[in-house]
């Protein structure tokens, strides 16, 4: 049985670890988000395919919640004092990562093959697809203008009012061909944020068709319970876009792509309403503390969506 | 009184901090080589300059000689886990620089603007020319081949026999138009390296001719003796150029340009030879242990400069 998993940074990479702890390399492969991607003095930064990384590595930051374990700031401080900027924070760890990948995709390496060299590096066995090799740049349209997601997400602390999303350079962007060869079994998409994380891997030309083609069952685990998401700033968007923060509104969000929809047991979420979109529901504890809730959910997940 | 002092890595910073030590930054300004400079992990690493900055700054890592105080080696470490390349010894913080530099260069600031700007940051007043604004790459001719200088230093650590040098790039170079409507009153060539440290220097098209232009004394700093180099390849490379390792050699190789020469007073160079040359001789102690040697031998040299 192959699995699919859809999926952003922190909150998408905890199922995702989920996934990678009960199912082979043989049965489960992520796809991942870059349009977070920027380059940051002169290097690529990929922080959601980052910190998927570090998670299957188990490199992961526990105490931070995100970055790298073990990490220290004095590149970072030392940027400080030289009049450099510093809201994007760049630990000495996490460095040599950007380093190496901005050197091979200068040597003309795909970032699928760079992704690959690295995960195999830090012996991560599951394959991980970027959702392109081409720069897709996810922009939010705030009150006071656009910006770059980084900006957005780290240096203004998602404060400003969003109105929407633009992926730039998504028109010219292509599926990986590696992944498109491959058939699944299922789709998860993963707990992300469906705006700024899951949005642009469906934005990707031919995606949609893609995961249609597929012929097989597709299930979301809704980011939001009871008006808050678990992480991020899914609810503040939903909110400010004047659409209701539920998981209603994610099951809608993904209609026409999903099958059915897990929505956490403390929810309130009228199930009726999601069914009525066509969609089956799972309840289910999608709150991931442990690793013993990622695996539960993880299988959770997949038998929820091989019985549709 | 004016002085223009030129300058390779460790050694010629030595005189350089004496220099700037005991006359202000009204008084003497410096000429760096940059042709050491190379791009790592697509980051525009300056070593000379570097070398300087945190010389001068009172920021060099005296344990090592080389590079920054109080580094960290974190990022180095974890690129050796990724499989990159880590023959080059980049620290925490001496990372901090080569991205400030990598960045104010993409933002179309010269290379003399990112060094004056970096200089500000870290209290340096006197100011700092790069020999060129334009990338002039030292290369060295061995008998298994030509190596860009860092190769030929750092990661195969001089052993390769030399043959010869070329300054790729030198063609195309310029001075700096900051420096050339400047004068002088003299000119120090600090104890670095002739052929990898000062030639560079003179190599830049209408160097020497500015030089000369200036009608002022120059004087050089050996730093040949008796047959060694107090620091890094001059020695090994005047040998394996079957040239004699002497101050002599040193001399004529800055004959045409330089009125005198200061050897030190452990040197037992034939001084009548020298002088056949047509330049007059200084004898002095231009090993420098203490900051109080670097200021001793800054004097001597200003001295001896005037009494030309």
């Amino acid at each position: 049985m192959r699995i699919l998993a859809l999926t952003g940074g922190v909150g998408g990479a905890k199922l995702a670890l989920g996934l990678a702890s009960i199912r082979s390399a043989d049965e489960v492969a992520f796809l991942v988000n870059t349009g977070d991607d920027f380059e940051h003095y002169g290097l690529h930064v990929s922080p959601d395919v980052d910190t998927l990384l570090y998670t299957l590595a188990g490199l992961n930051n526990q105490e931070l919640g995100w970055g790298r374990e073990g990490e220290s700031w004095n590149c970072l401080k030392t940027l400080d004092t030289l009049g450099g900027e510093s809201w994007f924070q760049l630990g000495d760890r996490d460095l040599a990562l950007h380093l190496v990948r901005t050197k091979l995709l200068k040597e003309s390496m795909t970032l699928t093959e760079v992704i690959g060299h690295v995960a195999t590096q830090l012996g991560i066995e599951h394959k991980i697809f970027p959702m392109s090799n081409e720069p897709i740049s996810t922009r939010v349209n705030t009150v006071h203008g656009e910006l770059e997601f980084q900006r957005y997400f780290v240096e203004q602390k998602c404060e400003p009012v969003v109105t929407g999303f633009r992926f730039d350079g998504i028109e010219k962007a292509q599926m990986v061909p590696d992944l498109t060869i491959l058939s699944f079994d299922c789709v998860i998409i993963c707990p992300s944020n469906p705006f700024v994380s899951v949005d642009p891997i469906l934005a990707v030309p031919g995606m949609r068709d893609y995961l249609h083609s597929l012929h097989c069952p597709v299930v979301a685990v809704s980011p939001i319970i009871d008006g808050k998401a678990i992480k991020g700033p899914a609810a503040k968007m939903l909110s400010e876009l004047n659409l209701p923060v539920t998981s209603y509104q994610i099951a809608k969000h993904y209609q026409g792509l999903v099958n059915g929809i897990i929505i956490d047991k403390l929810d309130s979420t009228n199930q009726a309403d999601i069914k009525n979109l066509g969609l089956r529901v799972a309840v289910e504890q999608t709150i991931m503390r442990t690793l013993e809730d990622r695996k539960v959910l993880a299988q959770s997940a997949i038998d929820f969506a091989m019985s549709l």
